[in-house]
């Protein structure tokens, strides 16, 4: 389905087979506490696995259990609350890593090997064969145990073609039941991702696809849109788009361009979207950006006076969605680029007459302390107010005084 | 020209047409400055300007004249110091407006008006024919005083794509320089912003064609590559992406892709881009997020365990480009993600000794206080390596006083 934006029947863009439904995948607890500097206590944790639960994500992935014996115990502890998404455990192609994986009672096991030459080579010193000898080994030990498994061959938008054809053919074989195309260090773009999925699906042989985009060029919501428009069915997310370095696709941000630009049903209740992205904020110490979209307290919030001369008369004119559908609210800021009309709201919401000269005095100097770089703030404002009400009070009064004088 | 990312001959993507080299137009000071609650002084707006410059941007939109007294007085000082850079400033299509920004002595003049029906009919209570009238009109006016024009049809992604193509042809032929398609909401994904170009890229007739994405889905940058990929020749982007709401393209993001992912050249120093960063985050207040690609203080750092151990041996393995190239650090940080490789390697810089037991005991308690929620930053490190080493120290003389009482 698209979103038509003209009048008529002309489609804008020419979207292959987007899906009904996209899987949301969330690494928050995951790749997102990998954040240099981010650890989450246990409790932390399971506070944001509930809410992720709240929220209508698909899968938790709620660590690497392998990682540390209080890791462990973290993911068991979400796993054993039984919240209703999929709780996953990340886990290398080894034996170890999957028992740990099951031991953590994990409803599915994300398991990965690298699939790039250079990780092959520098990190792992493998060979290609052996690399995807111990995925397939891995892949159906851990089907032996019944659970779920997802495979990722890491970095695999740097990986050989072929390779990487070949690799997803012989875990799908091997019984993966989900296949994901991770983006390691953020290189891809939009064209190249749809590239890369379509050449992935065939080997994938019906079993789900998913993306997992990081951040390094800013393009994490798009690659995973593009791969999505290509076939993916499931996206890998956080929260805030915390993880590695630049992160990784932000959750409201992939959540709301599927919903609200092509209209994919992602299950996730869009209007707890705000919440949890404080939630995460306040839990994880980074803060959300002003101008982070969805969730920034920019994101919906109007200063210059021809923006919010046209969110007045209608707040489409200047706002994608109304604010309220991802928890959001509208905010008016008055400053150096305010015009008429936003003072005008403001006297009105703070009760104050609106004759358009008390106005326009209000505005002039609502500008020239704006052009003295002071941000007016409510308090401001009603300084602002009182002083012009007192000085046409004044006016009026000696205006009083003169007339009556000359009648007498 | 497409980047390889593979070995062998294959193309990673169908990039039709993208262009030797893309101007950057840079709105800073003016979308920029239009983010609620942000104002520039007039000092602050000349030092941005210079840092510009510097940085090698193409156009420097100084600011909007006709806002009011103050901005009028920075565009025209900064237009008067003669950068390098075209100086470019806002108009409404107004004879008074252009008025303003002919007297601020700049080189450039961005005339708009709306072009979607939203607008139109909300904003500015006008027909099509009214606006198509009103933008020939000032385009002819601008002309002919002898500067350059750039004309934006504003909220051009919701406008009816035959009144979008009329606007823009009526525009070039009244005389405009170059053409900028916005996308005033930020509601375009990169698929259908590769359609919308190339629909309007024949109206412009030869002109340069520029795109102006906004970040309201996280999409900015991706729709701007997009743009360019279908046929633009010009991006409007802010630093750190700063701008209404969710803010504008952020400059260093556009830049970094195409530079480094599509090999386009911008004309940008990629090397002064994080000083450049932090001095706008300082004159803004608004701090640059930790994980901001780029730019942010993890945008090259490493905790977990299997990435330092990789970066370790070749940065490549974990990072897309080296930090140096945008003016960045690469960063190693301790915690409860941390491997053996990361503490090793943090015992060598601080000149502690390496010895196999030593890394293993201070793993052990940097993961027990990660686990805990501790962030482990150079005091505590410090701390925790003296007390293994003490341990250490005691066990030895203990064994050496046993060794000694036996032989006595």
């Amino acid at each position: 389905m698209v979103l038509l934006i003209v009048e008529g029947s002309r489609v804008l863009a020419e979207i292959e087979s987007l899906p009904k439904r996209v899987r949301i995948f969330d690494t928050t607890l995951r790749d997102g506490e990998q954040t240099p500097g981010i650890s989450f206590t246990k409790e932390q944790k399971l506070q944001i696995a509930r809410q992720l639960a709240k929220l209508g994500v698909a899968s938790i992935e709620a660590g690497f259990p392998a990682s540390s014996a209080g890791e462990f115990e973290n993911v068991r502890a979400i796993a054993r609350e039984r919240l209703g998404p999929e709780i996953v455990g990340l886990a290398r192609s080894t034996k170890k890593d999957i028992d740990k994986a099951l031991d953590a009672d994990v409803d599915a096991i994300h398991v990965f090997i690298a699939a790039s030459d250079i990780h092959l080579k520098y990190k792992l010193r493998m060979t290609r064969e052996e690399a995807l000898r111990a995925a397939v080994e891995a892949v159906e030990y851990a089907k032996s145990h019944g659970v779920t498994v997802e495979f990722s061959p890491e970095d695999a938008t740097r990986a050989d073609l072929d390779y990487l054809y070949q690799v997803v053919k012989a875990v799908t074989d091997a019984g993966a039941d989900r296949i994901d195309i991770p983006d390691t260090v953020g290189v891809m773009t939009p064209t190249r991702m749809k590239y890369l999925t379509k050449h992935v699906l065939p080997a994938a042989q019906g079993r789900i696809v998913s993306v997992h985009c990081h951040n390094d060029f800013g393009l994490a919501v798009a690659n995973s849109i593009a791969g999505i428009e290509a076939g993916a069915q499931q996206a890998h997310v956080t929260v805030n788009g915390i993880g590695e370095r630049a992160g990784n696709a932000a959750l409201e941000e992939v959540v709301a361009a599927l919903e609200f630009l092509l209209h994919v049903n992602t299950g996730i209740k869009t209007e707890l979207l705000y919440e949890t992205s404080l939630l995460v904020s306040k839990l994880s110490g980074i803060p959300i950006p002003p101008n982070k979209p969805i969730v920034g307290a920019n994101a919906f919030a109007h200063e210059s006076g021809i923006h919010v001369h046209g969110i007045i008369n209608n707040p489409f004119t200047y706002e994608p969605i109304r604010p309220e559908m991802v928890g959001q609210r509208r905010r008016i800021v008055l400053g150096k680029h305010s015009g008429r009309h936003g003072v005008e709201h403001a006297l009105k919401v703070l009760g104050y007459p609106t004759e358009p000269d008390i106005v326009l005095a209000v505005l002039k100097e609502v500008k020239r302390l704006g052009d003295m770089g002071v941000r007016v703030d409510e308090d401001t404002f009603r300084k602002i107010v009182e002083e012009v009400l007192e000085k046409r009070e004044e006016k009026r009064s000696s205006r009083e005084f003169e007339a009556l004088q000359k009648s007498a």
